[in-house]
C-alpha cells in the first residue's frame, strides 16, 4: 500500500506576534516545518503535500529546500483544517493508499507511532492519533467503545463524564485517501466559527458504519507551537530527548544542558563534549573525539581523535580528518585538514586545503577574497605556517616548505623552501623613553588646554 | 499630590559575607539598588531620598550614577526601619505629597503594585504592601479586617489562628509624609533588639483612629536578597521574567535559559537570539536582526538586518548601522559601522567610523593607543582593507581605497589609491628542509646532554 | 589507629557503552575515580589500595598519577565484591588499623560521614554506610535493632514489612583489617550469579556474635555511576554543591547554572564570576578579581584585582599578578605577568614572562614554536608592545621598549629603545579603483564563460 502524506502549514500563528509564517520559526536550527516533514519522513512517502497559506512562498521554498520533490499546494482562504486537506485533493487525486495528515506545528510525532496508526488501519477504516494528556484542560475528548472510537467531543459541549476522560485528540488521523476526501466532502461549517474541521470526519464515519480507531501516543510528541515560548519548550524538549539519546549511544556531555544539539547530529561513541558547545545543522563526529568548550559546528565532518576548540568555529565544509588539532579563536570554513595538522591559535582558514601533519601558525589568515571573489589556498604536507602568516589566495605552499612569520606570501613557495617577506629589524636607541616622554608631555598640554 | 520615595538602603548584610555594601550587589550587572531605584521611577517622583549607611561613600556614588537627582543621607547607627525612615525627615520636610518607602534589597516591586499603593491612598491613611506567601514561614501577618488593615502581628507573638493567615508584611507602606513623619515619632524601641521598627506605625495609626489597609503583591516581587544564594536566585528571577516578556513581543530565543539580560536590554521583533549570548547594560536591538551564540553586547546598538557572532564582542559605543555584520573573535568599541559594513573576522575596531559596505578584513586591528593616547581611525565607504591591516591612528582611509593585506598604515589614504607597507617575497630554495633538521639535531643534542 | 582504604574500581560498566573502563569517566574534568580518592584522602589513610580490573593498566596510571604513593592490585576476574576485596590482602597483610571499603563509582562520600563510621568502629566490629532512600526501589534493607545491624535483606528476599524500610545499603564498609579478610574468607558464593558478595559479611558477624551497626549518610553521598546519563547527573549534582558552597563562601556568581567548576577551584570573597565561565583542574582565583563571561582557565593563578575576560583563555601555567587584565581573545600558556600588565585583544602569549605595568598591543604572539622546540620570550616592564607584534622567541625586550605596529622582532630589544621592522607605506594613486574593475571584469568574464 503506497503512503501519502498531507502536512497543514498554512496557519497565520497570529500569537507568534511575527512576520515569519508560523511554520518556518525555527527548533534546533531548522523550521518547525522540516521537523515535521523528517518525522513523516521515516514512512518512505510516495507522495507528500504541504499545504501552505501565511506565507506560501516562503513555505513553499523552505519545504522545497528540504525536500525537492514535495508538492506544495495553496490554501487562499484559512476556513478550517477540513478544508486545508481538501487542497491536497488534485494533488492526491486517483492516490492509490493511506493518507495520514500530519501539523507543521506539532513536529515531534515518532515512527512507532505513525506505524502504529498505519498497522491501525489494516483492521480499520479511520485511524485518529490520541495522547493521555497531564491536564486535559480543553482539548477534545476521543471518546472510545473498546477499541472502536465512537466520536470526538469538544470540551465545550462534553458532559463532566466525558470531561474525565484524559485520551484526548491530536488532529492527527489516518486514512485511505479516496475515503479521506470522501468524508472532507460532507464535512459542513455549520459552527460559531463557520469553518470546516477534520474531526467531524470521525462522527460522518461513524454514520455511514465506518470503522474507526485511535492509536495513543505520548503527549510530548503532539506538543504544539502557537507562541514563542511555545517555541523555546518545543525546542528545549527536543535537546533533552537529543541528548539523552546521544548519551545512551555512548558519547559523554559533562554537561548536557548546555550543549544544543541540531536534528542531524550525528557523534560518534566515546566521544567528550565540554560544556557549551553548539552544534548547528549538518554536523557528524567520529568516535573518540573531543569537542572543547564554547565551540561552534556547523555543516562540518570531525574525524576520530580530532581534538577541536576550546572557542573553536568549524563552519560549513569543514572537514578535519584523524588526529587534527584546531585550536582557540580558530575559524575554519570549506577547507580539508589531512592528517594530524595543526591550527592551534588566532587563524582563519578558508577555501583552503591542508596537509598532513603541517602546522599553521599562530594568527595565520588565509586572505580568501579580493573584494569580488574567493580563491583557493593549497598548503602541502609537513610545511611549517609561521605565525601570522599571511597566505594570499590563490597560493599554493609546498610540502614540507616554511615560512617566516609576519610575511605576506602572494607567489606559490616550492616544496622544502623557506618563505619570507619581512622587513629587517631597526633599533632607535633611547627612541622609546623620548616617544613616551612626548606623548605624555602634549597629552599634558592637551589637558591644560581644556 | 507629588511624591516622594524612600529606599532604605544602610544595610550591611553580614550574611553577603563581602566588603561590597549589600545593596551594591549586582542583579543582571547593575546594583540591585538601582533595579530598587527604577521600581520607583515608574511613579516619576518629585523627590527620592537614598537612605545610606554602611559603605555610603560608595552606596551614594552609585545611586548618583544612576539619578543625579536623588539625595543621599545617612543613616550613621543602624537603630530599625523607623529610625533609617526618619534620616530622610530633613530632606522631606515640609514636602506636600505621598511618601513611599521602598527597600534597597527588594528590587522587583512592580510600577502596578507600587500604582494600587497610591490609588489605596486616597482612601485610607495608611497603606502597607503585603503578600500572600507559598510558605509564610516567619513573616509578620498582616491582620485586616475587611478592606482595614487592623494590626501586624510578628511570627513570635501570633496565634496559632493568625499563624495560619498566608498575607505577609513586606515592609513597604505609603502614606503622606508628613503622617508618616508624625507616626515615626511616636514609634518606640522597647523589644528585644532595642530597634526602631517602621512597622510599628500600624498599630500608632490604629490608636489614633487613622484608616490603614493593605495592597496584595505577587510574592516574587518581594523577593529580598539576603546572601549570594538570594543574590543568584533574584538574578534567576529577573532573567525569567526578562525572558518571557522578550518572548512574548516577538523575539525568538532558541535556548532562552542561556541568554542573559540586563535591566534595559531593548530587542525588537523577530530578532532572532541564539544560545549562549550575554546583554550587558544599555544595549538596543532593533528588529529583524540576528545575534549568533556565543556574542557578548554592552552599551551598543545594533540596526534591523545586521547581523552578529557568534563569538562577537559588542563594546560600550558599538553602533551598527542596517545590515552591518560583524563576524567571530571580533571587538567593536567606541565605533559606528555605517550600512553594511563587514568585519568578519579576528579584528579590533576601537576609537572609529567605518563607512558603507566597506569590507574589512580578517586580523585588521586599529592601533587606537600610542602608549599614552587614544586616537581615531576614518575609513570610508567602499573600501577594502586587506588582512591583517594596522591603521595605526590617527588615519585616515578615502572611499573606495584598498590597503594591502599585512600592512601597517601610518599615513592617510587618498581615495581610491592601493596603500601597500609590504617586504618583497624572497624564496630560499631548500632552506626549510635545512632549518628542520638543523632544529631536530640541535634538540637531539640538548636531549643526550641532559 | 591506623587507617585503610581499599578502593573497588575493577568495574567494566557496561552501561556506560564505553571503551573507557567506568571509573575514569570524567566527572568535572577528572576521573570519577580521583574524586573517590580524594574523597577518601581526607582521613589521611596510611594505605590506599586500589582493586583494578577492566582497563587494569589505564586505571592504574590514573590512580598514580592522583598519588603516587597507592598500591594498585589487580582484580583479573570479576567474581563479586568480597572477591574485590580480597584482593587487597596482600597489601593489606598485618596491617594494623581500619580497612574502609569505598567504590571507584561512588565519588561523593563526605568527610564527616567517613569520620562518623570510623568514631562508630571504636563501639563496633564492623560499620555499614546506609542512606535514606527517597525512593528505596529495588536496594538492600538494612535492619537495625536498636543501633546495632542485625542484616542487610535484598529487595528480592524483603518482606513486605522489611520493604518499608527506607534506610539502604550503600556498600560502603569499615571493620578492623584482620578481621575484614577473616569475615571475607567465610563469604560464599551460592547464588544465583555465583558471585561473592561483601554485603555477606553482615551476617557472618552477627552468627560469630559480633557488634555491627550502621552510620546514615545523605543519599546524594552514594550516588552512584552506571551509565553517562548517571554521569550527566554526578556531575550536575558536584557542580550545584560547589557553586553553593563558594556562593556561601562569599564569591558572587550572576548565573552560578553557567559556571562549571571542577574539583578544586579556589576562588577568593569578592570575587566575580560572570555567566558562561569554564573552570578546568588546578585553578586558584584571589579575592577581589572578576572573572568575565565565556572565560575558560584551567592550572592557572589570577591575584587579587586581576580582571579576566571576557573570552579569555588560560592555559596551565598562567600566573596572573595583581591587577591584571587579560581581555577578549586572548590566550595565556605558561607565562608570568606581573602586576598591571596588560593583554586586552586577540593575543597569543606563551612560555613568556611580562613585566609589570607592561602594554601588549592587540594580536600579540609570542612565536615560541620553531616547528621542533619551544622557546622563552620576556619582555620587561613598562614596555609598550605594539599591536600585531611577532616575538620570535627565544627573545628579550628591555625594559621601558616599545615595538613598531606589525614588527616581527626576532634580536633582543635594549631597555627604553624602540624597535621597528616595517616596510614603508607605498600609495598608488587610483590602483584600488582600476584592481577593483579589473576583478569585476575578470568575474564576469568567468561567470559568461561558464
Amino acid at each position: 500500500m503506497k503512503t501519502g502524506l498531507i502536512i497543514l502549514a498554512a496557519g497565520k500563528g497570529t500569537r507568534m506576534n511575527s512576520e515569519l509564517p508560523k511554520v518556518l520559526h525555527p527548533i534546533a536550527g531548522e523550521p518547525m516545518l522540516v521537523h515535521a516533514m523528517a518525522s513523516g519522513a521515516v514512512l518512505a512517502p510516495d507522495c507528500t503535500v504541504i499545504v501552505a497559506g501565511h506565507g506560501a512562498a516562503q513555505v513553499e521554498a523552505a519545504a522545497l529546500e528540504y525536500d525537492p520533490d514535495v508538492t506544495v499546494v495553496a490554501q487562499d482562504e484559512q476556513l478550517g483544517t477540513a478544508h486545508a486537506v481538501a487542497q491536497a485533493r488534485k494533488a492526491l487525486d486517483a492516490f492509490d493508499g493511506t493518507a495520514l495528515v500530519l501539523y507543521g506545528d506539532t513536529p515531534f510525532v515518532r515512527a512507532e507511532t505513525l506505524e502504529k496508526m498505519q498497522d491501525a488501519l489494516t483492521r480499520h477504516d479511520l485511524v485518529v492519533l490520541g495522547f493521555e494528556a497531564a491536564d486535559p484542560a480543553r482539548y477534545g475528548r476521543l471518546i472510545l467503545q473498546g477499541d472502536r472510537l465512537d466520536r470526538i467531543v469538544e470540551y465545550k459541549d462534553a458532559s463532566d463524564e466525558e470531561r474525565a476522560i484524559t485520551l484526548c485528540n491530536s488532529g492527527v488521523v489516518a486514512c485511505k485517501s479516496d475515503l479521506l476526501f470522501d468524508l472532507i466532502d460532507a464535512v459542513g461549517n455549520d459552527n460559531a466559527a463557520g469553518e470546516y474541521y477534520l474531526t467531524d470526519i470521525v462522527e460522518i464515519a461513524r454514520t455511514r458504519g465506518l470503522s474507526a480507531t485511535a492509536v495513543t501516543c505520548a503527549e510530548e510528541e503532539t506538543m504544539g507551537v502557537n507562541s514563542r515560548v511555545d517555541l523555546a519548550a518545543a525546542d528545549a524538549a527536543f535537546q533533552a530527548r537529543a541528548r539523552q539519546t546521544l548519551m545512551e549511544d555512548g558519547v559523554t556531555m559533562m554537561a548536557p544542558e548546555t550543549v544544543y544539539l541540531a536534528r542531524d547530529t550525528v557523534i560518534g561513541r566515546d566521544t567528550v563534549i565540554e560544556p557549551n558547545v553548539v552544534f548547528g545543522p549538518g554536523v557528524t563526529v567520529e568516535s573518540g573525539t573531543t569537542i572543547r568548550a564554547f565551540s561552534h559546528l556547523e555543516g562540518c565532518h570531525v574525524s576520530r581523535g580530532a581534538i577541536v576548540g576550546p572557542y573553536a568555529r568549524l563552519r560549513p565544509g569543514a572537514e578535519l580528518a584523524e588526529d587534527v588539532r584546531i585550536g582557540n579563536f580558530v575559524e575554519i570554513k570549506n577547507a580539508q585538514l589531512a592528517e594530524g595538522a595543526k591550527v592551534n591559535h588566532l587563524s582563519y582558514i578558508g577555501d583552503a586545503t591542508v596537509g598532513r601533519k603541517t602546522n599553521i601558525g599562530a594568527g595565520t589568515i588565509t586572505c580568501n577574497y579580493d573584494g569580488v571573489m574567493k580563491h583557493h589556498t593549497h598548503v602541502g604536507e609537513n610545511a611549517f605556517i609561521g605565525s601570522n602568516t599571511m597566505l594570499v589566495a590563490p597560493v599554493s605552499i609546498g610540502d614540507g616548505a616554511m615560512t617566516g612569520s609576519g610575511s605576506v606570501i602572494t607567489s606559490d613557495v616550492e616544496p622544502d623552501a623557506l618563505a619570507l617577506a619581512r622587513a629587517p629589524q631597526v633599533e632607535k636607541p633611547g627612541m622609546a623613553r623620548k616617544l613616551f616622554e612626548m606623548l605624555k608631555a602634549k597629552k599634558a598640554k592637551m589637558q591644560r588646554g581644556s
